[in-house]
Order: structure tokens, then C-alpha cells, then sequence
């Protein structure tokens, strides 16, 4: 090593000793003919100073060797929030490494910059404390959970990234194979068939921290290429796969947060934490829960609840706690909210503060008696206001008050920053209509129905459970997954409902279900969205913080570019615009009704 | 778990007690009333034993769940070769967890079926031993490296996948951008360039378990994607990046292959190694060197060697012991071996065993004096054979002497199977000669000069030396890397010999070049070839044994049936024939001369 010693290792202890240093200049402070300077390392940070002419020309980020020796600062000058604020380096050796140009990004734990030029310089961005860290901390939170894994006897095992398109890759990346011109590659958006795979292989207990790929907006904070912690258990029952999740969840909380899980996480039903919390996602740092109407204001006259309890719909109401004080002004603006979300507008009346009267918008709407026992209904008190969702589609009222929920609690400052709520969503739906009045898979099309209705799913496909399993902090989706299909038949029976055709099974992973011909363990498994979990575990408000290299919204990098053009000499090597033989006509390179996917075997 | 036991964890001290246990079918044995069955998990086999007549229909790997009593097996039944062959379990229930077909692949450590039909049905192959096995070591080979690395205080960092396309990319994967049509990313070949500005950006020590992809013949066995192990750390010199790789190597062989290393590995300097065992990667595992002959030669009337002596070149030999003994045709044979490696022959003699007479068609072009000398020149004994070759090109004739080395081990059977012999190969040279006459980086372009080249590597560059280094494992180089670049000046000469134009190095990668403006620190680091050292310690003949699903040669996978052709419809969702803006012209996508390279920004 170029260096003896750690800059921000020093001590009091170490006075005396000659010490070699490498690292950047942090800052630089002359004081006559003395010269300080910071010097910052991997370790930390330590003053050396300079007696000598030659430090006059280092710069902030010059990238220097200093030799010299550890002395005790004089007395009254320590620095008690250094590590190493007692000591200093007097210099006798300079040597620059590398000269750094004027910054356009400074390498100061104060300055906010904006993310494009962050991006840009990235490597200027990582020099600060707070970059550096998060990359630290995802390090270490890997660390953690291979070692829960390990001591648990899984695999790591690493599955192919070149493969091949599934259905539901309409957002696959794909990739033109040079020595098959013609044939195409796709990037996996997960593991997921490789994985059951190898539980059919054998291999009984598996993990990966994998790279996964999807093509599509980043509206939300996503990013084109992403990892998620990927596991797969033989065997097993839903609470074996919970139990092994908890335990990754509670060694990375209590290693990385400081908060210790007590007790088993809760569990919440799907269709509990829609009705209570109107989200499959909850929050549940604080209360505030969703009260269905339906029965309460049936035969109202009110004709937007009455219109959603005749058509079998939802009638459902939120309190905001001391929400009656609201101005004019603010209770329009939930209004304006509830339109952005795609909603007619948002229905509510206040309890006056001091009588309990109700009055607004929906008071005039809805009979005395129903008024009247309205606040006991909903558990509201004089001086809160009560706010009303109803649909025919009861999902769409309890989401729509799900959102008001944590609305309120951000407005009504209910959300406790420094608090961990997690909880497990189980006993979610198989299947959910499509617009086209079809089906389509909750979670994905390998999931297993529950006992109760692996044999008669068909029968209401609306109503039957999987065993599938989500778990969420702090009202993030950080990890699911589900037991899956281990038999051909069930299997089938899927590919059945969600109006999957035989051929287009066979054709798009006929290798899975030739797979389970041969003895298909029972197995399941869960992934975590590891961006996501060293986000919350960073405390970061985007998932790009814990990302060494991230790409901004629109997939672009603003370091190297990528992406690019190409040239027309790469298209030609890269056999992008070649015809394969089989079959000709279906590769023109023009828009066109879709071809049918060839085998090429 | 649906199990309470392992199938091979059982023992004589569980007799007694009732288990549950789930597997597979590995053998069934009617025995009258009686029927054994081997019962696989991952853990191993036992034996079950069902007295009932449900176990009629079982099947080879039928997955099954049994719930029986563990019993001593009856005295001199017990089968010694099995860990648990003194008990077995009488099975009193049974549930057929999921049935198997007719196996395409029998499930069966003595049946060797062919790669095309083991990878097709990889999950059965996988229910072997010897594949199952490959891959339990591989994950514990990768434990064990981020093991030593964590003690290091290594970070375990992602860098993207979906990146930009490179000089040395004329073998990138691209892939189109849905978002950006007419956009391309690129698969990287490496993490070098990330890792180098995770350098610059102050994480002083990386590493990441990395799949790598490249677009090209799979002659050797190689593989589209392939994953390495790879490092870098700042403010180290060559020994530091050595001692750390000892540290991996030493760890992994100790614990997957029993093999202790005792003390530092023997460092040979690249021109050693090519002097020595015409190769850069020399099997340690044997002697038999080369010898050069070029002085002992100098005024020989033979023609062969003559023309390559006054050219400047090479003759050299190589002594097979005992080669005199072969018949004509086998010395004949190695003509034709020569030959397909691209030789016009390979010219020898042969030294009679009772009396040292030299014989064969070389011995009559050289002098008495040429002859009587050669055995002591070059180390043979009577009843030896001496291979010689001459070219202009002493790595020509090197690499032939090389190869025949490797040859005469083979043939003569001097390698020991069950040794391991490793060494570093240092002091690379910076740069070759390409075709065209010009330069190419012999590592890569961003590797140092050493101290005694960095400033005036132009004026030989054919001599100068780099501070790279190989670890090579019984003639397999593992692993490589250098110390870097990191100064702009000595990156910008390096460019300007390499014929690298300022534009094309700002266009390709400016960004590192505008890193390193900014104070970068000195650094350096290695990268192995994950899948070469999994191979070697598993004991296996190809990387294919060692990756969980592999492909074929032409980068084909026989399971999944990837790449496919794909259609109009993916074609235009994925902007493959979108054309970008700026310049319009350069993406027609016909062959043509190469438009140079836009940046989009």
C-alpha cells in the first residue's frame, strides 16, 4: 500500500509516530505561513499541516501522499467532533498523486446540487459522505442477508441474463445474437423460470441477488435495469418462506437501523388491508382506518351512494382527525386531489367542533337519521371531517380512500418519521378482470391457488385466494412472492382462465410445463426489491441513491451517455436487420399484426 | 416444511423415531410383498420400505412424501458405502407429491448422456450428484471469496449492465431502447471502466461477482455471458493486488480442493515464461523447457534455421524424454499435429538410445560439431527425442516449442493429475504489433507502463513493460489485471500510440478521461475468471459443467430454445428500424463504410 495508515484512524495514541497518508484534499486553510489541510480518506478524515511553500498550490481534490509525523493538536485547539480531533500530521513529504481541474460538482456534505450534474460526476458525487454511505450500506446489507441465507443452507446460484422472451415480456429488452442473425436473446425481468427450475432440479434452496431488466416508463422510481434479492425454497409451506423473510428483514433492520422487530410481523389478509386500509400496501405508522357504508346508508336518496350500492358496489368513508378546521381553500384543494387521481371529486362533510353538526357538501344530501349516527359510524368526533368514496367497483372507492388516508396523515402530520410498521399481505386474489373482460394473474401466472380453491378456481375466479404473499414497510411493496404451481394440471387450468392457449404456453415456456412432467417438488419463494429495501434502510427518498451508477427517468446516463446511436457498420455485424430463414415473412421490420413466435428447433 | 427430517441425515441413533420425510424415487426394488425404494433429497439418499401395495405405481423421480419409522436395518443388510446405510425407514404413509413421465434422462451418476440432451433436460441432469455437486461448490467458492474480501474491508458495488458500446467493442451485445427509439445500449464486456471510476469517486476498495457478456465464436469454451470475480483497490502497487489474489486462491483451494499453498506463489516475468515454456500461461505441473538454440546455431548451413538466425529470430528445441522410441508413424504424427496448428512441420531428431547418435531428417543438415554438441546444449539424453523450431518471429517459434511441450507431456504421460501448480506471470509487455502495423494493447488500454517505461514507453514500445500480471493454475490462466492509469497525460500517450484519435477516445470514453482531471488516485486490480475457477476446483472439463444453464457452442440454449426470431409486432414496440434524429443517415441499417459514432448530447 502506497499508504501506513488510514487517515481517519489516527488517535491521541498514535502522537510520535511517522505515518504515511493518501487520500484528497478536503479543504485548505492558510494561516500565515501554516498551511492545514483536511485530508480525506476511505477512513475519514484528518488535519495535516503544512510548514512548507509547496502546499500553497494543492487545491480542493488533489489526490496527494503526505509523509509525516502525529502530534496532539495544542491544547484548546482539539476538535471534538473529529474522530481524530485530537491529533494532527505535521508534513515533512509531499507528493501529488493526481491534480484535480476546478470541481464542477463540490465535494461538500452541504452543497445540494441537482441530480443531472450529480449523475454526471458521479464519481465527484461519491467523494461525499452521504453518496459513499449509502453505497456502504447496500454493501453491508448484501453482506447480511447472504449470511441469514448461507447459515440456512441456500444456493447461491447464478441463472442466465441472455434468454428468452415470455409473455409476459411485452416490456423484455431484447438483444440481436451476432453468430444467429435473425434470433434474438431477451433480458429476464426476473429469475422466476429459472428459478422453479432449479427446484425442480433439486437444488431445493436457492438464492441470488440478481439483475433484472424491464423496458418501460419510469414514471414511478424505476430504473431500466434493477436487483432484487431472489429466493426459492423446496418443500415448503407459505409461513416457512414468511419465516425466512423475516428473518433477512430483522437482521438488516437491527444491523442498519438500529430497530429491532419484536415478535412474528403481522399479517393482514388482502381483502382486510383493502377494507381497512385501502391499499395492499399499507402504511401502518398510524391508525386512521377506512369504515364501509354500504349497509349503514343503503336507501339513501343520495344518488352517488345510492347508484354504487345498487350496482352491488362500495359506499366507505375516511375520518381526518380535527379536519372540520380546514379552510374553504384547503378542503376545495382535496377537490383538485381527488381529479388528479382520476376521481369525480372527493365527498365529505365536517363535524362542527363544538356541536357535531354536520355540515358540507353531502350533509344536505343524506336524511337526518343517516346524519345522525353517521360520527358513531365512522368513530369521527365534533371538529373532524369525514370524507365518502363509493363505486360500483368497490376496489376503486377503497383505494380512493386509501390515497385520502395517507393524505391525511401527511397533512395532518400523523406519520411518525422515526417509526417501522411492517406487515405481510396474504390471501391475495389469483385473478383480476381484465378491461377486455377477461382474466389476468394478480401476481403472476405460476402462482399456486390456495388449498381451499386450487380445485374449483374456475368456479369464481374473482374470489379465489393464492398463496401469495407481499411484505411492506412503511406503505412499500419491499418484498413477495407465493407458493407456486408444482402440478402440470393446475397449471394448465391457468393457462386456461387467463386465455393463455396451449400453443402459446408451449410456445413461450413449454419448458416449463415439460419440466413438471418429471416430479416438480411443491416449492415457493419470495423476492425482495433490494433497490427499494437499502433505500428505506438508507433513509433515501429514491431507490437512484443506493444505485452506484443509476440512470435518470428516461433511462439515460448522464455520465457515459448510454445510451447511443449506432452506426450502420454495427447494425450489419450485428445481424439486426437480417431475415431469419424460418419463417421469412414474418420479420419485415414493419409494423404489422404480430407473427407468431417460431420455434427454432 | 413438509419434511421433519433430511432423507441423509438419518443415523442409527434415529432409530425409533417417526419421521416425515420428501424426495424423489432414485431406485425401486420389488422384493415379493416388499418393495425398497432409494429416497433422494438434497441432503442424500435412504432407504424406504413399504409393505403395502400403493408403492406399486411409483415411479423413477416421482416426487414423493413418506411418514415412517426410522429402523436399524437387519443385521448384515446394513450397507456401509451409504451414510446412511445402517437404518432404514418402514414407510406407513405415502403421498405422491407429483409424478414423472418416462425420464428422457435417466436420473443416474454411471450414465453419461450427451451435452445437447443434458442441457434440453437440465433439471434432471441436475438431480445427479456430479451436476448438483458442481454447483454446491460454486456457491461456496464465491462464499468463500467474499469472505476473504469483506475482511478486507472490500464493498460489494453493482455497476450497469445496460451501458455504452466501447472501442474494444467491436463484440458488444447491444440492445435497443424502447423509450429512446433509435437508441442503444450496450452489454459490458467487463466493469473496467466503472470500477476505475469507482476509483475516482473514493471507494478505495471494490469487488462484485460480475456477468460479463461478448458477442463471439465460442471456439474455446467460452460462453455469451460469463462471470468474474473482479477487484480493484487505490493506493496499492502490484504486490498488494498479488498478495490479495494469494489470499483468494489460497482460501479456495485449502477448502474446495484440500490443496494447502505453502508460501507465495512463484512469479515468473512474461519473457520467462515465453523463454521457458513458450507460453504465457505455462503448466508448472511438469518441467521440460525450452531451450534456445539461436547462439549454438549461429553459421549453420541449414537453410530453416539459417533464414530464421539471420532475420534476427529464434531456433529453439524441446526435448521429449524417451522420444526416440517412437515409431515412425508417430513421429510422423507430430507432423500433422504441427501442421493443424498452422506449422509447416516440426523438425527433430532423435538420439539413439545405446549410443547418442542423433538420427532423423534434421540430423543431416547440421554440422558434426552442430550435432555432437546438441545433447548437452540443449539437456537430452540418449533415447530422447529433440523437437526444434526457427522462425523470424521468436513468438512464432516460442509458441510452437510451447505447445509441443504441452504435447510431449500428454503423450509421455508427465502430467500428475492430482498436483496443482501455480504462478504469477509478470512484467507483460504493454503493447504487439497488429497486422496493419500499428499498436494494440496487450491487456488493455488503460493499463500502466511500470516505473521504468511510463515516460518513454514510445520509444520501444515493443519492449516496454506493463505492470500487469496473470495468475495461472496448471496452464490455465485464472485470473489477470494491472495496475491502471491514472493520470490523463499517460492515458492520452497510450492512446496516441494505440492510434486511438483524441475524438474517438473522447467520444468512447471521455467520461473516464474527464474523471481523471479530478484528482485520481493511483490504482490497480484484478478480475478471475469466475467459471474457469469453479471448473478447476469442481474437476471438471468444460465451464459448462460449473454454470447452472449453460449453452451450447453457437449460444444456443437447448431448454428454453433462446434466442428466437421475433416479430413485426417487437420489432417496432422495441424502436429497432426507428432512425434517430441527429444524423439521420447514419442508421439505414445496410452495410456500408462505419459513420462515426453521435453523441446524443
Amino acid at each position: 500500500m502506497i499508504r501506513t495508515h488510514n487517515a481517519g484512524s489516527l488517535r491521541a495514541a498514535d502522537a510520535g509516530s511517522t505515518v504515511t497518508l493518501a487520500g484528497w484534499v478536503a479543504r485548505r486553510r492558510d494561516h500565515g505561513g501554516v498551511i492545514f489541510v483536511d485530508l480525506r480518506d476511505g477512513s475519514g478524515v484528518v488535519q495535516v499541516v503544512f510548514r512548507e511553500e509547496d502546499a500553497h498550490a494543492l487545491r480542493n481534490e488533489f489526490c496527494v501522499k503526505v509523509v509525516g509525523e502525529v502530534t496532539r493538536r495544542p491544547a484548546g485547539n482539539e476538535n471534538p467532533e473529529l474522530p481524530t480531533g485530537e491529533v494532527e500530521v505535521t508534513v515533512a513529504e509531499l507528493e501529488v498523486l493526481s491534480e484535480a481541474a476546478p470541481l464542477p460538482l463540490p465535494v461538500d456534505d452541504q452543497v445540494e446540487a441537482g441530480d443531472d450534474i450529480r449523475l454526471k460526476y458521479r464519481y465527484l458525487d461519491l467523494r461525499r459522505s452521504g453518496p459513499a454511505n449509502a453505497l456502504r450500506l447496500r454493501s453491508r446489507a448484501s453482506h447480511l442477508a447472504r449470511g441469514v441465507l448461507h447459515e440456512r443452507d441456500f444456493l447461491e446460484i447464478e441463472t442466465p441474463t441472455l434468454t428468452r422472451s415470455t409473455p409476459e415480456g411485452a416490456r423484455d429488452f431484447l438483444v440481436p445474437v451476432r453468430l444467429q442473425p435473425g434470433s434474438w436473446y431477451a433480458l429476464p425481468q426476473s429469475p422466476q423460470l429459472f428459478k422453479q427450475l432449479l427446484m425442480v432440479g433439486g437444488m431445493e434452496r436457492y438464492y441470488q441477488i440478481a439483475r433484472c431488466y424491464r423496458d418501460e416508463d419510469f414514471r414511478a422510481d424505476r430504473q431500466p435495469e434493477f436487483t432484487q434479492l431472489d429466493i426459492e425454497m423446496s418443500f415448503v409451506t407459505e409461513d416457512d418462506v414468511i419465516d425466512l423473510g423475516e428473518a433477512i428483514v430483522s437482521t438488516l433492520w437491527k444491523d442498519l437501523a438500529g430497530h429491532e422487530i419484536s415478535g412474528p410481523i403481522p399479517r393482514i389478509t388482502w381483502h382486510d388491508a383493502m377494507a381497512r386500509y385501502g391499499s395492499d400496501k399499507p402504511d401502518l405508522r398510524y391508525g386512521v382506518e377506512l369504515t364501509e357504508l354500504t349497509d349503514y346508508l343503503r336507501g339513501t336518496a343520495f344518488r352517488v351512494f345510492a347508484g354504487a350500492i345498487d350496482a352491488g358496489g362500495y359506499v366507505g368513508a375516511v375520518v381526518m382527525p380535527g379536519g372540520a378546521a380546514q379552510s374553504r381553500k384547503e378542503l376545495d384543494g382535496w377537490q383538485d386531489w381527488a381529479k388528479a387521481r382520476g376521481a369525480r371529486g372527493l365527498a365529505y362533510v365536517v363535524l362542527d367542533a363544538e356541536t357535531g353538526e354536520a355540515r358540507g357538501p353531502v350533509a344536505k344530501n343524506l336524511s337526518a337519521e343517516h346524519l345522525g349516527g353517521l360520527a358513531d359510524a365512522v368513530g369521527a368526533k365534533p371538529g373532524d371531517a369525514v370524507f365518502f368514496a363509493a363505486s360500483a367497483t368497490t376496489r376503486d372507492a377503497q383505494e380512493l380512500l386509501g390515497a385520502a388516508r395517507v393524505e391525511i396523515a401527511k397533512r395532518s402530520g400523523l406519520i411518525d418519521e422515526s417509526a417501522w410498521a411492517f406487515c405481510w399481505v396474504v390471501d391475495a386474489p389469483m385473478f383480476e378482470r381484465t378491461d377486455e373482460g377477461g382474466w389476468t394473474a394478480v401476481h403472476h401466472p405460476f402462482t399456486s391457488p390456495n388449498a381451499e380453491w386450487v380445485d374449483r378456481f374456475e368456479e369464481a375466479p374473482d374470489r379465489a385466494l393464492a398463496y401469495a404473499y407481499d411484505i411492506v414497510c412503511n406503505g412499500n411493496e419491499i418484498g413477495g412472492g407465493s407458493i407456486r404451481i408444482h402440478r402440470g394440471d393446475v397449471q394448465k387450468r391457468v393457462f386456461d382462465l387467463l386465455g393463455i392457449t396451449p400453443e402459446e404456453a408451449q410456445d413461450k415456456f413449454g419448458f416449463l410445463l415439460e419440466a413438471f412432467k418429471y416430479g416438480a417438488p411443491p416449492h415457493g419463494g419470495i423476492a425482495f426489491g433490494w433497490d427499494r429495501v437499502c433505500m428505506l434502510l438508507a433513509g433515501a427518498d429514491s431507490i437512484r441513491e443506493v444505485i452506484a451508477f443509476p440512470k435518470t427517468r428516461g433511462g439515460f446516463d448522464p455520465l457515459t451517455s448510454a445510451p447511443t446511436p449506432i452506426t450502420a457498420q454495427q447494425r450489419t455485424e450485428a445481424g439486426i436487420d437480417a431475415k431469419p430463414k424460418p419463417p421469412a415473412t414474418a420479420h419485415t421490420g414493419t409494423a404489422g399484426p404480430a407473427a407468431p413466435v417460431a420455434d427454432p428447433v
